[in-house]
């Protein structure tokens, strides 16, 4: 029997990726003359990839790869003027506005009565805190757990310190590879909810025809699902 | 009846903020042509207090404030080599080795097998976790609580997650305004452990003649503390 549902935030919950494209794309034009789009977009996820691991999940850590690349492209030659905008663009992600996605609310809404709701996310601590409270939800969830990584043992860790089995929890996100895919192989349900913006370092195969893992179309189906679900087993 | 002993981390356990001093004065070095090292120091702060409901604590944030005060120095002329040197001072501090203070690894040993024992930090939440594992004190811990501010209600709801009352908890600490008062005004026990080196954010007047309040010099003399707590309780 499933007892708790477990929801990914960023562009599952609520957009999140277009407001790093869309700041990608006034990095670009900032450094329109040292380097071209396509090329300084692979400086970028080549720096993002070599800081992952010292900056965790988030937008410091890219405030911080930009400005590294803008340092990068022009031989340290940037003028101070384009860092300081990078850094306002930086700002300006910090408090962008929450906007959920269809079907969200109601979803969680509908399943908060009878479920262990938790959300699990990477990201910047604050600045998840603060895009929770934002969205509304915050009340209807039992459990908020913000990890810098999302690996089976982490999963298990949180279904435990919940007082769940794995095989009673089922996760939701846009990404197969952090919240699909490791939660499968932590022995709980996978579903996989695409959104139309994923950032490179999230992709991954998914695991089709594994018995425990559901791809819906967006999150309105949810409810649905766990009712399939929960009859089936 | 104390069942839970909380410490904080960073100058409680290990050394952190020594860490800051120093990359600070290799920023102060690095502008010397454009400011003095204390107007400098002013000007960083007001950039941190600014920035800090932006980007939490730790050091990603500490690297991004030290950024933006170069660029106001200097009115943005600041070379782009000076900007390099910042990240990798701030990429230096996010790989320093853990240097566990006087006592801490007997203290936390002693007291794991009759209580339990939380983990109560602030910082980012990757650079924290990675500090925790290096100091090989991570299996001690029943609890690891990464925060984003340490609040009375923030206290009152880890205290409840880990099934005790607050009159039942004893957190010991560095910072009296993050880890001594708003326990006690949550209504546990407040153990100021002073660290020589205090941020200036961090600063707070202690409570002087609160029966749940205590000091001591290092974490050395918390074991024979809560004895004596437990004793007249």
């Amino acid at each position: 029997m499933l007892t708790t549902i477990c929801f990914d935030a960023d562009d599952t919950l609520w957009h999140n990726e277009r407001f790093f494209r869309l700041t990608q794309e006034h990095f670009a034009s900032l450094l329109r003359d040292h380097a071209s789009s396509d090329h300084l977009a692979e400086r970028l996820l080549e720096a993002e990839k070599r800081n992952i691991g010292h900056y965790g999940f988030g937008i410091k850590g890219f405030m911080l790869s930009m400005i590294e690349t803008a340092l990068e492209v022009t031989e340290n030659r940037v003028p101070g003027s384009v860092i300081a905008e990078i850094i306002a663009a930086g700002q300006d992600m910090l408090g962008h506005p929450i906007e959920l996605l269809p079907g969200v609310q109601e979803t969680v809404t509908a399943l908060a009565g009878e479920f262990t709701l938790l959300l699990v996310t990477k990201g910047d601590l604050l600045d998840q805190e603060r895009k929770l409270a934002q969205s509304g939800l915050g009340e209807l969830f039992d459990g908020v757990e913000i990890v810098s990584e999302k690996s089976p043992t982490v999963y298990r860790s949180i279904f435990s310190r919940h007082g769940t089995t794995p095989t009673q929890a089922l996760m939701a996100g846009n990404s197969l590879k952090s919240d699909v895919n490791p939660v499968i192989e932590a022995g709980g349900w996978g579903v996989y909810v695409p959104h139309g913006l994923t950032w490179e370092l999230e992709a991954a195969e998914p695991p089709e025809g594994h018995p425990r893992f559901r791809q819906i179309e967006n999150l309105s189906e949810l409810p649905e699902l766990v009712r399939e679900i929960c009859h089936n087993i």
